[in-house]
């Protein structure tokens, strides 16, 4: 059924690091079946005269003799290769590149600083959800790259001569974390950013993207310290201040960074306050893919969705055999509940689309088995990866799944940090309810249901002798008037 | 994609309980939708003059009303209802059945026992993997079930005129549970055995195969207990003596006994005790399904496999998209490892099959995603129906794709009680030695594997210079004498 030639791979070979990524397309769908990254740190091997160590060069070569063995396999026109910063500046990347090619046995693109600017933002485009005018940043581990673009088109691009690795050798030298060694950092890159900083401005954008390790870190500390997942340049400076108090690169310590990412973390993190400053970003999510999956998406020529939202949703609902007109009767429900009970539960655009994405997919649990199927779904939809979801969407989109029905689980409500727990409390209540009305699977069994809502007393209105005629249904409401008393939402069904 | 006409109903009225299983067939399999069980308990309500009482009556005629709201949107082709033992009995069926019809809108078919028997086979027959030859018993709440085939066909069937409902009304009506009262209920059970178990007998099976209440509580008794799930007479025999000390019906409590199973429990004993008597049986498991089963499967004219693990797996392989190629080299690189440490290593036929059911599904885990692959494939088969496969074997199979890389968790494969600990620990070994080797995704980039075992001891022997020309495999087996080495299993490679 599937064989060699559903294979792709991704190579980068960074300034820090390179990674390989081997995927299999199933069903026009990604699935990754292998990943490998080695620290090579090629970029600490550049000598004053800008060349390449034998040892740096070495380490590389290693790691690609690796890479090989499983390269072999995979049809040449299925294989991306490129090398970024640092081989763009060694004197002697030449030598490097003639031996990687012989051991790869294919091409090493060396890919200009504009040409991954672009690649990044493709990776981005189509793996990250929202607003389709965005600002992306990538911080690498020699250039940064900056992109304006909407939908699928880049606007203005730029690949900056800083990096977290660069910036850790000049500015972090002494292993210090002194306020000194931030604010030259921080002067350092500004001054970089500063000459393009107004023809990006000049661009503008909905939303703000970041796609390297160190928004990844920051995204990782947002979790682990249960803080809502967008970056603002008021939690940058707080991480700053917890940095400078711990003194030493050795000895800082800040929950949810992983040790794996500490060394360059200060580094990133002053480049990143300087690109906050000097462009006035108000927020910044996480990416879901950058270079290697702009190389990807490249090979298997798949179109830049408007909606990566929608094309996850239909993919999960075709992988995972979903009911779609079930899906769909829920989530029209959902959708006219939304519209009777504002405007004194404001749901907005935000919470409701959410809503529906979770009513499009309630019913994934099944997939796996009906007893639990509530618990079923919300494991799928934390571990799935769904692009154009951040993971605090994701998050909420389980929990919702796991509240569909029975008992109600009112801390995981308040425990996700997608929207104000309040909000998600009514997105669960009118999901329940969407469930319950639709529970025969048919349209024409729908009664005509009015929702009233007055603070958070909800009141379900049914033409008259409705209940009488649907004894289930009527039991199950019974039931949910219940099941949402026990966690104080009064539900009247009259 | 889907709509009401892929529905399938089957209601059985029990003389216990009514049941409705709602089913949707989603590509050649079928998936649950609802399930919905009252407790009417009509064979309660039988008078002495063999009437059900009016309150019974109106029991049973409340839950199809429930029922009756969500059978309406389902063809009435695509729906089975039948009634048993009390329903067969009352004098005044007639009266419920013309108003359960109307409830209903379709016919209610009162099966003879014998019509019962052959469904509950055929439910078997479905969903229960082991030898072909099989007897299969089934304790109802009015009736018992015994019936002997091979593959599809019964060879001979009968339904005796017991239960435990009836017995628990007629043995153990003074909620006593002593020594008496198991004795006079099992020697009435063997009364009524007795007749027919020459007939049984002469027709002989391999394996026994219990599908009731009775059944399935003690299987979960077993689980809780951590006991090899088999069901012998020593353990029905330790579980009565223990019931015995207990003393009363209400202070009954055994760890795993669920308190929805106690009130029937006892007398379904006293029955499963006087059959595995009467017939000489060795052991028992549980059936994966029985009269429901066998009606639905009847409806959709799927032909009985002979291999019903195998539909299984391939099935699995389908719905999570698992690359089949691969998972065929993963299998018979196995096979060959269990062929070259045996004698050393006695891994029987048992041991061999479900080895190679864990190398054919061994990938499911990457149908979530590939961060935590084997905890996804674990959680999978953990929790997803897979006809033929016994909880024990379904547990062994995730304990198995758990370990299948990375650390080994040597507590886990001592939990599962499909095999001895030992036997477990050398599958695992010889899954993850097959995982390696394969990792290329290709036949002809496999070497000559030799394996040497001695004792718990394990040589792999590779042609020479294999290792220097296969750097990324020779990483791995080196990371993975480490990993064995943890645990305390010598690994060489050489």
């Amino acid at each position: 059924m599937f064989s060699a030639s559903s294979l792709y791979a991704a190579i980068d070979l960074g300034s820090n690091s390179f990674h390989m990524l081997v995927v299999r397309e199933v069903a026009g769908n990604i699935q990754t079946v292998a990943r490998i990254k080695r620290k090579v740190r090629l970029a600490a091997g550049l000598n004053g005269a800008g060349e390449l160590s034998e040892e740096a060069m070495e380490r590389g070569l290693q790691c690609l003799r690796l890479f090989s063995e499983q390269l072999q396999d995979i049809p040449a026109d299925q294989i991306r290769v490129v090398a970024t910063a640092t081989l763009r500046l060694a004197a002697n990347a030449k030598h490097f590149l003639t031996q990687a090619e012989a051991i790869l046995g294919c091409l090493v693109n060396v890919i200009s600083g504009e040409e991954e600017a672009r690649l990044i933002y493709q990776g981005v485009a189509h793996t990250t959800g929202g607003s389709d005018e965005r600002l992306v940043v990538d911080i690498g581990g020699g250039s940064t790259e900056l992109v304006t673009g909407t939908g699928a088109q880049t606007t203005a691009l730029f690949s900056l001569s800083m990096g977290c690795v660069t910036w850790l050798e000049h500015y972090f030298a002494d292993r210090h974390l002194g306020k000194a060694n931030f604010e030259q950092a921080e002067q350092a890159a500004r001054a970089i950013i500063q000459p393009v900083a107004e023809r990006l401005r000049a661009q503008g954008w909905q939303i703000c993207v970041g796609a390297s390790g160190t928004v990844q870190a920051l995204q990782e500390i947002m979790v682990a310290q249960g803080m809502d997942e967008r970056i603002t340049l008021d939690k940058l400076q707080q991480l700053k201040q917890r940095a400078i108090k711990c003194g030493k690169l050795e000895e800082l310590e800040i929950e949810g960074l992983t040790l794996e990412r500490a060394l360059v973390f200060p580094s990133g993190l002053s480049i990143l306050i300087a690109i906050f400053e000097e462009l006035n970003i108000e927020s910044m999510t996480l990416a879901g893919g950058a270079l290697r999956e702009g190389l990807l998406y490249g090979m298997l020529h798949y179109p830049v969705d408007r909606d990566i939202r929608s094309r996850t949703i239909h993919n999960i609902q075709r992988r995972f055999i979903i009911d779609v007109e079930q899906a769909e009767r829920v989530r029209q429900l959902a959708v006219s509940f939304v519209r009777q009970v504002s405007p004194h539960w404001t749901l907005d655009t935000y919470c409701r689309e959410l809503l529906e994405s979770a009513c499009l997919i309630h019913e994934i649990g099944l997939s796996v088995d009906f007893r639990l199927a509530t618990q079923h779904a919300a494991y799928l939809v934390r571990y799935l990866d769904l692009p154009g979801f951040t993971p605090a969407q994701k998050k909420l989109l389980a929990t919702l799944l796991q509240n569909q029905s029975n008992g109600i689980d009112l801390a995981l409500l308040n425990q996700q940090n997608a929207v104000p727990p309040r909000e998600a409390e009514r997105m669960c209540r009118l999901l329940r309810l969407a469930v319950i009305f639709a529970s025969r699977r048919r349209d024409d069994t729908l009664p005509t249901v009015r929702l009233h809502s007055d603070d958070e007393a909800l009141q379900v209105l049914l033409p008259p002798g409705w209940l009488q005629a649907h004894p289930l249904r009527a039991e199950m409401l019974e039931q949910e008037s219940r099941w949402q008393s026990y966690v104080h939402w009064p539900l009247t069904v009259i």
